[in-house]
């Protein structure tokens, strides 16, 4: 079905107020929810909702608490999660950040026992919007194995770069996981009876292999790159903990506390206008998608995108007949 | 052949002084180039001491260049690196990374219109070692095509994260290409009349392929995790030239200095003692990979290991024996 944004968002609240979250925090969180499904990251939108109220009826999210800084050092913050919600708390660590960056140039906010952000692009988004650059990461519980092994050992660590872009609204950023592809996607290509484009895992025997369902059933899902995606993750994994006096995914597995639950998130926050002028800036990220732009296509008619223009697409559909919602999910929150 | 640490250096250095390098430059490039092939690394050790000696004489890299702090904002320094050696400039930038992380928690040293840096894990381990963590990478010309393109137009921009290891010696680090592959790993991997591992690019017509040659002849080289090192490498790129005030590969290619000729360098130095006590962060760190290495190994018994831990047969192997040079490259060398 279609919905307004208005619409989706109002329904989005209603259900966290109704699950104990104060209405200002309610009305923020129903609006990244809502801003997300909006740029078709349904995963991390609407079709999040549900599980983000079992985990506030099970108690792994605390409506309540509010986040807290323990270590205040020059450009650098260390700040307490407290486990509130992971929306709520990413964005006081990316304000602490770009206050930070106002002062010293650079800022880290390190966000420890926190939960899940949801989408990290938001944050990354939000800070470049006023003019920042942006090197941000969470860390997560072990979904992926290290490469040459059989178990999940590694999280998938979502990792955004984000900075103003080409014109006064747009801005470049990302949100990459680790792994070569989400749970999610492996499931919805199943669903459509389809196979993934590249290999995404291996098989229970250890063959690599483009089928989702045979990747959802060993778990042993690629990492980006192979081993590279690997080694990175190790050290998204160890820098996470190290720079907020927080845990790894060791520590999160043990934890059960859901997906993330009691995670850190590292948020390193520039001001650009302190290394170039702002005219320049927009010029020189202008002609770096330009010249990107200029490769021609490939065999399989390729477009060539700057990271963060994926969702325009999605903005125009939307905009045109409201907001996508399935009507499975509709339902479900409805019903919650 | 083989030689000794002090030998390969010794005659690293007279090459490098023989060409108009001063005398302690060219004993600290030699001791870096030394370091690299002691740790297996030859790609950037002795096998690039002809290319880097070309560069000298084409003038691409002006022997007697200083780097000079062009703006110094808080924890931000900008960086002319006036196109001196890369080696030099890059150690002066992570020593004034280190020393304003000194004095802030954390600090960015941007370095531009610098020259090839070599390894870029040098300079990981470099700060590591002192007990800091890292961030940091390098822009390069392009040699890779963005998802969907056919023609080059991204660098490979290699990327590095480390921190201090689990003992006063051990490091963790990564020197990670956004290429899966380097033109240096088809060219070896065609001369031994092998398949790359895994498919590491397009073939001429467009189709994947695992043959390397049919990759150096197209140069259609895959991104590491074919859409996100594309989107990632673009990221580091724009990065790279904000933040340093510097240009990214559009002009990097147009410049025409060889490889990195004009390139820019982003230093990210963290102090982590401010965030969490050293013996907790050496505890937090020898778990994760102690986690890492207790998952079963797959079915080609693979072996799992902490970035890093890579160069620790090369060093057995080099003391026991003395460094490998390869003859050819020990022959140029001594020609020069």
């Amino acid at each position: 079905m279609r919905v307004s944004f208005e619409e989706l968002k109002a329904e989005i609240k209603r259900v966290f107020v109704k699950n104990g979250m104060p209405e200002d925090k309610a009305d923020i969180c129903a609006q990244i929810h809502t801003e997300s499904t909006y740029d078709g990251i349904y995963s991390h939108g609407v079709n999040r909702v549900t599980r983000f109220v079992d985990y506030l009826q099970k108690g792994w999210v605390d409506p309540n608490a509010e986040p807290v800084v323990e270590k205040d050092c020059g450009a650098i913050q260390v700040i307490n999660g407290n486990l509130g919600p992971g929306i709520t708390n990413a964005l006081f660590a990316a304000d602490h950040a770009m206050a930070m960056a106002d002062k010293y140039g650079i800022g880290m906010a390190a966000l420890k026992n926190t939960t899940h952000w949801m989408r990290g692009g938001t944050y990354g988004k939000y800070v470049a919007q006023k003019g920042y650059a942006a090197i941000m990461w969470t860390n997560t519980e072990a979904c992926m194995p290290p490469w040459g092994a059989k178990e999940t050992r590694l999280g998938n660590n979502p990792y955004v770069m984000a900075c103003p872009g080409q014109t006064e609204d747009s801005i470049c950023l990302m949100d990459m996981a680790m792994s070569q592809y989400a749970y999610g996607k492996l499931q919805v290509t199943r669903l459509a009876g389809k196979k993934l484009p590249f290999p995404g895992g291996f098989d229970k025997d250890g063959n690599v292999t483009d089928d989702p369902g045979a990747i959802e059933e060993s778990m042993r899902i690629m990492p980006m790159g192979y081993w590279k995606g690997s080694a990175f993750a190790f050290m998204l994994d160890i820098l996470g903990s190290i720079l907020s006096d927080g845990v790894g995914a060791v520590d999160l597995n043990a934890a059960t506390k859901g997906s993330c639950g009691g995670c850190s998130q590292i948020m390193i926050v520039i001001d650009p206008s302190r290394t170039m002028e702002a005219d320049k800036m927009r010029e020189t990220i202008r002609r770096a998608a330009e010249y990107i732009k200029s490769a021609e296509p490939d065999e399989r008619g390729g477009s060539i995108h700057a990271p963060g223009e994926g969702s325009e697409r999605f903005h125009a559909e939307h905009d045109k007949l409201g907001i996508f919602v399935d009507d499975n999910v509709w339902a479900e929150i409805k019903a919650l």
